[in-house]
């Protein structure tokens, strides 16, 4: 945008654009799950007598039709549209003609929303799941090929007792691993079918049958009553923003350790030139930007989270727009966090470690010399520690 | 503090402060944790053969005293003992001489400090979990004594379809058990025993038997490798603090909701004196202060949550001392979620809904004409939302 | 993005994606600041012997032309160009030769991004302003129209005290006018020369006129010394983001006001259709939504505080490319600020109040009467309030 | 509190302790400053001719013995009384009797606990920049001693360009002095006289001089319209929030930068035994304790700033309850600032540079070798550079 805050255009454009946000942009990733989402509805319409045959198939065929050209790029969601799940009605209704102003029938686009974004939420989980995995392997590549090198262990970030590249490496693999037990943790709050619970409030007089759209879309329960679905926006979004915040922390603190073993004054490590940029003004420079960028992307990611928890905070039962409000940090941090998880795997694969500049200094075996002491004389740990002490402080 | 900002005190002292934080009135409630950990390593130590039969019944025995006395009031932990560790440790060493000197073998004050939070965590959830009980069982008493209610659904807090007190209780009964689910759920993380990695690298020379300790205080697994077990600090503290926030984001909403009921606009509920107050200025009013102070504790949390993982971002691997200052936070939010929850679970057994007061209006039924017309006449159903629109923009 | 998390790039330009971000999309709005700030660069080197008149003069205007053609929308900043700054320098070289190979003596892009961004910010605290004076006007204007009515005044959002429309305009002009101030305030940190601290070190060896510079672009002062700089960044751009978190706080709560007595309960006010929006499944809706996404987006503004202050914090000193992920929350809160105060400012001028639903109750009056006792009858103002409080208690 | 969540406390206490909440123990510092506002309150009554001589003058005594009292320990604040303005009116009727209970006419809880607050914010802030002044004297001072010593100038924590302690300790005086301008500029929003307001709607009837009290108690300005007083709640808080937000992330990157100099790979400097501390298990260690409990203390007092935004936002206009939250984050966040800026202070007036140990590496002379070619050689810039940048390839 280089007009700067232009004025130009008309107040009515303004409140629509307000109001769309970036929907028409950010939708693009639900097209396939309200296809879904709204076969399933249109076949249990279908089943409860609702929809004849030919619309049944008319609508399923339309749907279908339709998310092929969307994939083949033939059409896109306008501002117009507002979001998804109007483009595909109105595209619908346009190809399939009486058929597709049937399917609307006893939902709600809030229940349409969630629906579709709890579908989504569960792919998303899997992708950032297969990244971290890739990570994790990593992790374990360099333990095979370097984890007989030996590292000074550091409390404080001071030298504390001896290590190896493989304890560091484990360290890291546990936390992964760990973290992607969160993240399929994460997917108990998405797992909650939404569809028929309609604008929060049910279809007074219609027949639905939740558990058939439950079984068809694969969701492990039916969320009831109807009132909790629109209480709960929010909340499977949150819940994956935290795993993926916990999972950004780790990420950055690796990124932390690397760029201090990077330093000239540690000089642990190497890194390939592929993952390290110069300077515009210092020739001899080979800086490790994709660790600093790692490392910021965990602030980046956990202002998601806040975002995502403080648009919900305080607001009255029943649906509240805000909630549109949700996608965008979404969107980001499960975008950012594969990003950050993918380059850093590259990455990883290409460290080497220089055990000639690695110094195991003398005090990292303090400990092991006192429990050797105790082992030795039988005498309490307390007074192994003070002589030990005592000889380092001499020293 | 009265005295502002004063300067007085020695800069040792200052420093002797600063470093023990408010460690020493927060441990409190970890002495019998710390208690709990030191006796199951106590014996793991014998079995190891690292203590004798006397010295190891010396340390069970005088930890158990320890407790009692500190149970009883008879000591507590000082500025000087900087933390419930310290303290322990000096006390059992000058009640049972020689053996309480040995008792830190093969540990350290770092992974003391994790056994002792974890279990406490364990203890935590289950209490949040039986308060959060309490509440639903004051939402479903509030939905059998006064369920038939109507009142009017809403969204975008506009009046949408008709729904009742029951189906109101229902959508935050399912939040709060989804919410215990949640909070169960983050026991995974705080049940992996953290003792023997000592500082963080394991006890060199030494023949310590994790899996018997972890048996002993019952965790489901023990941490490993060694140094995971620094690198995970924080997360199990982050994992209840998040379920925590989620809580309270539900009690907040609960709490817009009854506040909005409580107009004299709504005028829909009436509160109890008991859970009301008055003014200094105005005589007439009665103010639901518990209320705004639900609602206001909600951010309360949710800044605890922010806290505790600012505190651990970007930190290198190894112990590092800034994870102490996850402590305060941590105790401040599950004590304030508790006594929210809590007092909320008081204050809807004293709710009163006035059905007279209560407008069902005639919109609330639109969505249900539209229905009716979809049944009887076999229209689309946007053909009878377009014409019962018609009629509401005429009317 | 329809692929889902497809994998297919290849992982050098992953890895430059990954670097460049989103910077080639995000520095549009930076060209121009770039420019001016370059031409102050390389008259300054001009004035200081290290550039002929006619280098000076082919940078001079090429720049120019450079500007001209990108506001023209002839050329872009590309993925490959990284940024405006490598996009620029590359443009100008290959458009006026070996002069452009000359501009980036004694300078470095670390303090370009800066200078163009302060230059940026400078202009955006102006636009914010302008876009909240709007908003006051907006609020005058309705004072002046409606100013009369009568409104409860309320606390606790229970009826208080009276107040009227013009009352509660005035709170928010002086909300809004305390923003301004707030605005204005906030661009000292902005105010500061960078240029010449080159990559935080100054140009050693070179005779730098850093003040020369500073005259040119209009700055207040030099910031020192260089290494100052570099630790400096963030700090403006959190203070903009400060107030503007309080700007939107402020405005979400006007926007919670204003769904409140747009409620049926309420009805103080009606709204023009034209901010208002309809439902998918309830044919007689007419929602707020304009006010909702106000009050959502008080918390995405906030997030942007706390991204931009978290992905600061911690850090070493000297440049760290971690910064670079300051821009996109501090662009996204600028924009939705602005968007969000002019769709208020709009909505407020077509808010009409309902006298005839406005109800004063009784109970209004108490205190005032608690006054007239202690002003006829001299009593302390503690007994005249327990003797209405009396009255209201039989009443 | 040992006691674990034990449910003893019969319920209405625990009502009354959930509403009071910790105002007990934090007013304490406030009762100043309530007496200051109090006396000039009742001062501007006489003068109003709403007290008679004998009365205020009792009330002014009255409030002076109070304040003497309980700085001499005589007297606290209870749960019972809820808060410092409740316990001072409530002594002071005790004290002098009725016209005790004449001073409250006008005003209310609201103003009152406003107008301390507010009094106190200028007194805190004022506080805190007498700390950050003597850091950066400690600064200073560390220049003036250790200031030529080289030091290596570094961009992505890699080794750029030359420096010295004196840049290095000259970009921080910067940094603090910019923090004190902005301390400063924070007591803007703290500096208007809410007195006069009540509880946000004026005393009708009753003819209060605000500008008298705006006067007595030294204010800038007189807030207004009144209902723009409890509008503002929170605002003047946060800013000095935020400020003290920005002053704890520079010393935070402080903290880093010294626990790197600290680090056996760097061995920069040496710290003093007093700021440092020991392990409980290894018994060479000498931990840089202090400044990592700064490091961390920069993420909880961020959290404080966030905890104080999130309370206010969403709030409809008028007094909410929820505001008084506000204190224990601010009150927190001060303290801890002090508390960290003075012991850095001590802590930096103890560090020791090692010239010894610091190598000034070839790569750091690049850039100045590439601007001696311009200046020898006469050509632009970008080829000085290729052709350094050949060398350092090469070598």
């Amino acid at each position: 945008m280089s007009r700067l805050w232009d004025k130009g255009e008309p107040l009515d454009e303004r409140v629509l654009r307000y109001t769309a946000g970036e929907d028409h942009n950010l939708d693009a990733r639900l097209v396939r799950y309200d296809v879904r989402a709204s076969i399933a509805h249109a076949e249990m319409l279908h089943e409860q007598g609702y929809l004849s045959d030919e619309d049944c198939r008319a609508i399923v065929d339309g749907l279908s039709t339709l998310l092929e050209q969307f994939d083949a790029g033939e059409w896109s969601i306008t501002l117009e549209d507002e979001d998804a799940h109007t483009a595909l009605e109105n595209r619908l209704t346009a190809l399939v003609g009486d058929a597709g102003a049937r399917v609307h029938l006893g939902r709600s686009r809030n229940d349409q929303v969630l629906v579709a974004l709890r579908l989504f939420l569960l792919d998303a989980s899997d992708a950032v799941v297969a990244s971290v995995e890739g990570l994790v392997a990593s992790l374990q590549g360099l333990a095979a090929e370097q984890g007989d090198v030996e590292l000074p262990g550091t409390t404080h970030m001071q030298h504390a007792m001896p290590s190896t590249v493989g304890l560091w490496c484990g360290a890291y693999e546990e936390a992964f691993a760990d973290g992607i037990a969160g993240l399929r943790a994460s997917r108990r709050r998405a797992d909650k079918n939404p569809l028929g619970s309609a604008a929060g409030y049910g279809a007074p007089g219609l027949s639905i049958d939740r558990e058939s759209t439950t079984r068809k879309l694969g969701f492990s329960e039916t969320q009831s009553p109807v009132t909790a679905v629109q209480l709960s926006r929010g909340k499977a979004e949150s819940t994956l923003l935290f795993e993926l915040a916990l999972v950004m922390q780790d990420l950055g603190r690796l990124a932390s350790d690397l760029m201090l073993y990077y330093t000239q004054e540690y000089s642990y490590i190497d890194l390939p030139s592929t993952v390290t940029t110069g300077s515009s003004i210092m020739p001899q420079k080979r800086n490790p930007d994709v660790l600093e960028l790692v490392r910021g992307a965990a602030g980046s990611v956990l202002a998601c989270l806040n975002e995502c928890l403080m648009i919900a905070s305080k607001l009255p039962s029943g649906f509240q727009r805000d909630l549109q409000r949700v996608k965008p940090p979404l969107f980001r941090a499960i975008d950012l966090t594969i990003d950050s998880v993918d380059v850093m795997a590259y990455l990883l694969s290409g460290v080497t470690f220089n055990p000639d500049r690695i110094t195991m200094s003398d005090e990292l075996y303090a400990t092991g010399k006192a429990y050797e002491l105790v082992a030795k004389e039988g005498i309490p740990f307390r007074e192994a520690y003070r002589r030990i002490a005592k000889q380092y402080a001499e020293s």
